[in-house]
């Protein structure tokens, strides 16, 4: 037994004096290298997609989740774990949404849409709202109509994902106005209620989901968000009968806010404690399935850095911190609140790392940093990080959840993988674990462990 | 009327003009938003998946796939389109492969497994093959096994896929060589057949077909290939007992060679029409799929080529030459004919650019050049095709087809797409055109064309 303990640490002491001699490629290698043959990450995914699913803020799985995300960090190997409140949003979706519409005035024909209800909606009344409806391209179009064609009617808001963008999130930005502020703008001008064509690129039957904001000035009216493939069938339809009767019923609620929690385990720093890098994902999702994508990849990803981290027996000199963030969905409260502790206490967050933009092959990482440290980054460590083609480094951007952070830290960032499927999956019933591909998943892992190692390694003055 | 000429001839001109003006980089942005927002590569490939199908060289689909792919080239605006004549193998799968194992001697349970007969293969006798197993890791562990061992057995070659290989296609030409040369170097040693697992990273339940070879002085004895789920499961059930007794029945056949043809299509060059830019896919397919990711995504992407420098109004001042070759799987036939006559006429081939690799986002070209090539065309189009993140001129290679034009073509490359999902799909049943996504797919078009503009506009002489 002694000998065997002795033999591990020889085999340890032996391991690190390699890593130490070893050169960044080679360790850079080696994260790719444990992540694909170990799949962790995408075991981890598992449970958090099959033994909890959806886990929308406030929910009884919300709860689950942060339970289960507490051991995975342990299991992981993070030397500490803990929870820091959070109070939530909880809105509900309530029974199953209703649609329909009569494509000729007084025929007997109706036709059932599928829909659902956008987060934070407020409900129709219960017997749905019925009423004409009036088709706009986006919120531009609708600024420059006559108010009297909108009053009274529902405002089907039709605009498409502009194809031409290489980048989908490029497109998503563009079309998600409609949805975020689609119900304010028409209530504005009397609208009893509004249907967003779902955020995606390809024309299907999955309705998507998705926060909506109101303005506490205005009345709030129900939104709900329909399949592509009958916007395009609805659109159709309006350009025949433009008396076109729509119906759309929802039971959704907000009720009392709930304490929640974001859970956090890290590594402490062997020479620079106080110094931390944060990595993470957002642990809530929508509710209509189980968040694999969005964003159950990036929290299993940034706790498989720690595995890494701990399976090649690397000793950072920086605290390296996973924060699986409660509510980027619909609040952000998750995000705020941790940058809001993280003001006062005496660390100094030296880079904070999201993935959120879904598990697929990484090709690098967007960037809100100052001209010079982008620039310096760039000529420091793209040539290595291009070994592994994830060297993309000139888009800018870091995920929501660590924005907050923006005043305090100076190196904000996002994993940014392929983006071509994601908007296929994001915020619908299809974002399931059977969408994520384990290869895809485990190189984004190792992508995020590397840039953490060279931020670790160097500083940020590289 | 005539005024409608008119001014489409006077539109055309300004495009054109507009066009000379250009920069290089407005040009490849156009191939990209044009490709993705028109879509067209994915509704060819659509007509070759779902009114072809599976098109295996000798097969009347096969033929089929000619016809359509001629007017596909027509479609998209081609000057000239042709066929050239090749003899092709003609091998066929026969009635569905049986296979099933008993995994205790003597016991009444019998087990099922799904097997494919490899392309090639001669059959089992009508009763099929029963001996007892033996199984290997690969060809290294076979040679130094005791040659009685594996007489009148059946062997195993479950050597699995390299998971920490990056590039999945670094795993898959390792592992292949089981796959390619287990039956006749299995068959030196008295053995009575072979059971090769999949070709794929990861365990489930399909089958991967793909060729094997014979050596003519050894006797021929049949292969089938096992799901990479079914032999996990066998390889357990063999440790448990080494007498546990196999039997697989296949049927397959090789038929007379049949008359085929490569597909043949071009825009005429403007200023050194004998100096030819040649791009292509392979038109043949395995038989258990539509072939979709190989190699109907290479031949549409080919096509989509042409197609843009139609719609786009460039004219190239070399030809451009899309090859739709016939027979890769199982013989190269295509490939060879096409050298064999380039070879003979007073044409000049400059470059030969195939895409085989699957429909997925592209990184860049491998290129098969000499040293002073690569360093010349990465020193000169690596930045601008980095913007369009398809920079990735590092690896060597070219397809298959296009391989036998070596000693008369400077420039030899092949499309590098994300390989993460390829063998998921690769010679199964699950290669169908749902597996395709559209935008993926559309991209590799445009960075072929990309590619294309810049050998045509500067020479490989860059």
């Amino acid at each position: 037994m002694l000998n065997n303990i002795f033999s591990l640490i020889i085999l340890q002491s032996l391991i690190a004096f390699q890593l130490g001699a070893q050169s960044d490629s080679s360790v850079l290698s080696s994260f790719f290298k444990t992540a694909l043959t170990q799949d962790k990450a995408y075991a981890d995914l598992h449970d958090l997609c099959k033994k909890v699913g959806p886990r929308l803020s406030g929910s009884d799985n919300a709860a689950r989740a942060v339970l289960l995300t507490q051991q995975l960090l342990k299991n992981a190997g993070a030397d500490t774990v803990w929870l820091q409140d959070v109070m939530v949003p909880h809105w509900i979706r309530g029974g199953k949404e209703k649609a329909f519409y009569e494509p000729a005035s007084g025929s007997k024909t109706i036709l059932p849409v599928r829909v659902c209800a956008l987060g934070g909606s407020v409900p129709t009344p219960l017997a749905g709202i019925t009423a004409e409806m009036v088709e706009v391209q986006g919120l531009g179009e609708l600024s420059k109509m006559d108010p009297a064609a909108i009053r009274g009617r529902i405002v089907f808001y039709n605009g498409a994902f502009d194809q031409s963008e290489m980048e989908t999130f490029e497109a998503y930005s563009k079309a998600v106005q409609q949805r975020w502020g689609g119900a304010m703008e028409s209530a504005r001008y009397g609208a009893m209620g509004v249907v967003v064509r779902s955020m995606s690129q390809h024309v299907d039957e999955w309705p998507h989901t998705g926060s909506m904001g109101y303005n506490d000035s205005i009345v709030k009216i129900p939104a709900v968000a329909i399949s592509t493939a009958d916007a395009e069938n609805l659109s159709k339809a309006l350009k025949q009968n433009q008396h076109l009767v729509f119906t759309f019923k929802t039971s959704c609620q907000t009720l009392p806010d709930v304490r929640s929690a974001n859970v956090i385990g890290e590594i402490k720093g062997s020479e620079y404690p106080n110094e931390v890098i944060v990595i993470g994902g957002h642990l809530d999702s929508w509710d209509l399935a189980e968040g694999a994508q969005d964003d159950g990849a990036g929290v299993v990803q940034a706790i498989e850095v720690i595995r890494l981290y701990k399976t090649l027996g690397i000793k950072p000199k920086r605290t390296i911190r996973v924060v699986a963030f409660m509510n980027e969905e619909n609040g952000l409260r998750g995000g705020k609140e941790y940058a809001s502790q993280a003001a006062k206490g005496d660390e100094k967050h030296i880079a904070a790392i999201e993935s959120d933009a879904g598990g697929f092959t990484p090709r690098g990482f967007t960037l809100d940093v100052k001209p010079e440290l982008r620039v310096a980054i760039q000529k420091s460590w793209k040539s290595l990080l291009d070994k592994f083609e994830i060297g993309d480094l000139d888009n800018d951007g870091a995920g929501a959840d660590v924005s907050p952070l923006k005043d305090t830290c100076p190196l904000l960032a996002e994993l940014h993988p392929d983006s071509q499927r994601y908007f296929d999956f994001h915020h619908s019933a299809r974002d399931v674990f059977e969408n994520v591909n384990d290869r895809e998943l485990e190189m984004g892992a190792a992508a995020m462990a590397s840039f953490v190692y060279l931020i670790d390694r160097y500083g940020t003055n590289p």
